[in-house]
């Protein structure tokens, strides 16, 4: 086996990396277009990654490469009359299903949002599934639907376009047969690149860190943050950038149809405090950042008046109707598909116990094997399927009580499922305070 | 574009060569054999190469890689009556013309010396290159051939087996791609690789530094001798490295015809100090490792007593004979291929001056420029081409005396080539002192 020649411009772009040198936007914009055209053969930009994966790359030279990889595609535009489009990205977690909560309500204050989502893939759940746990939603709207629907509405929530940035579809391809995601100034150039071609002038970035999270540690997930913020302000966009914890999941609800009930419950004022609160700090740094006039503390109290009067949760059954999904299903959740099988699961710790805590990757892995995502991107989610939680960490609870249900289409998926949650639960005999759900903005 | 999916086998691979770790033999060898059958992606094995150049390798794994490569093809055994069978290898230099002299010098001694070659790339030259100056030599034996000439004479000099290590072939076409070719782990295991699979039991290796060098400076050569020393030695083989230099070229002569004409007169006893030098100390080093039960210098007066007595040019004749090769132009060097433009360099300085260098791989460039080299594995090297200089380092020169002679098939050739060998004189006002020859023995 003998490899083709390769490019022999690309050699000695390679050989700087590697020697640490940072590349000139002129050769990252030759680079990204030269590769998606098919130009540069996949093992010089694998041993290019790798470099990159090595010596980093500093604020300058990952803003060249976000802004080469957005040239390779179409770049929207929101210009002309109306508020503030604002777009927000969340590194993935566990039981997230902050979008469909906050999305419609910044749609109520006003502002235009016009989100393009994924889908889950491993432990992580993701937006898109959710949504189409509701009967006839919609996900892939073309873009003219998109910009009249946030025109009228306010808002959209649709797949993410093809067209937009398509060299980091195809790096991101060879970075996960290559061992590269893990960079910083990859990850931070791949999520902006596709932030800046949707055209948004407001960019609100959600970090997450801990067990559930992409970034295991705070400090990793500060420096992510940050590199993120820097390429959106570099590139003009008013960015900020809140870390929250992903060590429990979000919420009580893991699964698609299970979050869209919970997400339901937190648009009329209620659901659990820690989603409460982290749509409330992403909102509030929002309103801010689109020059709302008022302070961060103002501007949660304007959302929080418009959750708990359901201007929000109008706003959301306004944009399940737009997108062709069964708006009963929204009114009344419990219309949304339930699992064929339901089983709590009981603690079977010898007497009462707190619960010191509940590994959001495991609970994540649970609704995985439950059904709720996918284990490769050609399997279908299951709507109905997944975990709720009925006890977190801080609870005391007594011998036999339950601590979670799970649901599935399956009893051999129920086993498995019941497994992993109570592997996932960990228990004291010494009292445990409940996990303080702490946010932080950065940028 | 997207990238093909690649294995997935592969992908914790990289991932802990990434992290630093050494891989098992088990796993070197799973990556060679399925590399070498295509099975492997190239850009998978292009992330794995950058991480080993970032990383490196321990002994342990740049042993088990070596092994790896080997049992990848076909490796040859000299078991059985006869003496012992010696090889060498030499990282590449300017005027290297050291193994013409070394083979039937070895072979005359009673060793058996079944040498494979490559040919030149870039400034250095190649053996087979020089060896085909003489008319109808043959490089390209069957295996049984070499293997009844060695019986037979003592010697054989041919070109590398095509199915011996097949995995550096294409490990190298990638690295040299890739940025990845300057890894001493990698350099060493594909040097050793093919050493080992041809199967000799005693290898030299003649490591060079300086200007010229494939290694620049005396600490990286010794790095790199110490690695392949380790190598062999731990795949059981008697293994010595010499250490010399490479600052100026190697004798006067560079270029194929022009070599070997130097090589014959080394083989009478006569040529240049430095030349002489480098064959008795890697000859000596042979014999001691080969138990010959003398020591260093009696392996040398030995040595020194077959040159001066004309026993290994009877052996060199013998060998040129067996491969087809006019033996009269060993016997008449006149006959050698001349050059249809021959010119004297003659000096520029205003007055008398010392040579206070003479650099190894400008003259390199001369020579290749001239036409006895190659910049491209496909093109043709002129048997005829190269420098013979007339001045080296430590002389006196007079205004307007000759430094070199160009030889070359046209005028523009020989007009670039006396640049270049004008650019690679350096003189001094002040008496300079000849460079000292010294080599020094390692592992």
């Amino acid at each position: 086996m003998s490899a083709p020649p390769g490019s022999l411009a690309m050699v000695p772009l390679i050989e700087r990396k590697k020697r640490g040198e940072a590349l000139s936007s002129r050769e990252l914009e030759w680079l990204c277009s030269e590769f998606t055209a098919g130009r540069i053969p996949d093992y010089q930009v694998a041993a290019w990654l790798m470099a990159v994966r090595w010596r980093g790359m500093d604020e300058e030279e990952t803003l060249a490469l976000t802004r080469a990889i957005v040239n390779t595609g179409r770049t929207l535009s929101w210009d002309g009359a109306g508020s503030t489009v604002v777009d927000k990205h969340s590194t993935g977690g566990v039981g997230d299903k902050t979008t469909l909560v906050l999305v419609p309500l910044l749609a109520a204050a006003g502002l235009r949002f016009a989100k393009m989502s994924g889908r889950g893939l491993g432990h992580t759940g993701g937006t898109l599934d959710k949504l189409e746990s509701i009967a006839g939603f919609r996900v892939d709207l073309p873009l003219e639907e998109v910009r009249r629907q946030v025109e009228r509405i306010g808002c959209a929530l649709v797949g993410q376009g093809r067209d937009l940035a398509p060299a980091d579809g195809a790096l991101y391809a060879l970075r996960d047969v290559t061992a590269t995601v893990d960079s910083v100034p990859l990850i931070a150039a791949s999520v902006m690149s596709k932030k800046l071609a949707a055209g948004a002038s407001v960019i609100i970035l959600d970090v997450k860190h801990g067990s559930g999270a992409f970034m295991p540690t705070f400090a990793a997930a500060e420096a992510l943050a940050l590199a993120m913020v820097s390429i959106g302000t570099g590139a003009g966009r008013k960015v900020r950038a809140v870390l929250s914890p992903m060590e429990e999941p979000l919420g009580l609800a893991v699964g698609n149809a299970l979050e869209v009930r919970e997400a339901v419950a937190a648009l009329q004022g209620g659901g659990p405090a820690d989603l409460r609160e982290l749509v409330l700090a992403l909102g509030a740094e929002v309103l801010v950042l689109a020059g709302a006039g008022e302070g961060v503390s103002g501007a949660r109290q304007k959302l929080t008046t418009l959750l708990d009067s359901g201007a929000g949760l109008d706003r959301f059954v306004d944009l399940v109707a737009a997108q062709g999904g069964d708006v009963e299903m929204v009114r009344r959740p419990e219309l949304l598909p339930r699992a064929a099988f339901v089983t709590e699961v009981r603690s079977r710790e010898p007497g009462a116990a707190w619960v010191s805590g509940v590994d959001a990757r495991i609970i994540g892995e649970a609704a995985l094997a439950l059904g709720a995502g996918r284990r490769t991107k050609a399997d279908r989610a299951d709507p109905a399927a997944g975990v709720l939680l009925r006890a977190r960490t801080g609870d005391r609870v007594a011998a036999g009580a339950v601590l979670a249900e799970v649901h599935a289409a399956s009893t051999s998926r129920i086993s498995e499922g019941e497994a992993l949650v109570r592997e996932a639960f960990r228990f004291s005999e010494a009292a445990v305070e409940a996990s303080g759900f702490e946010v932080c903005a950065v940028g």
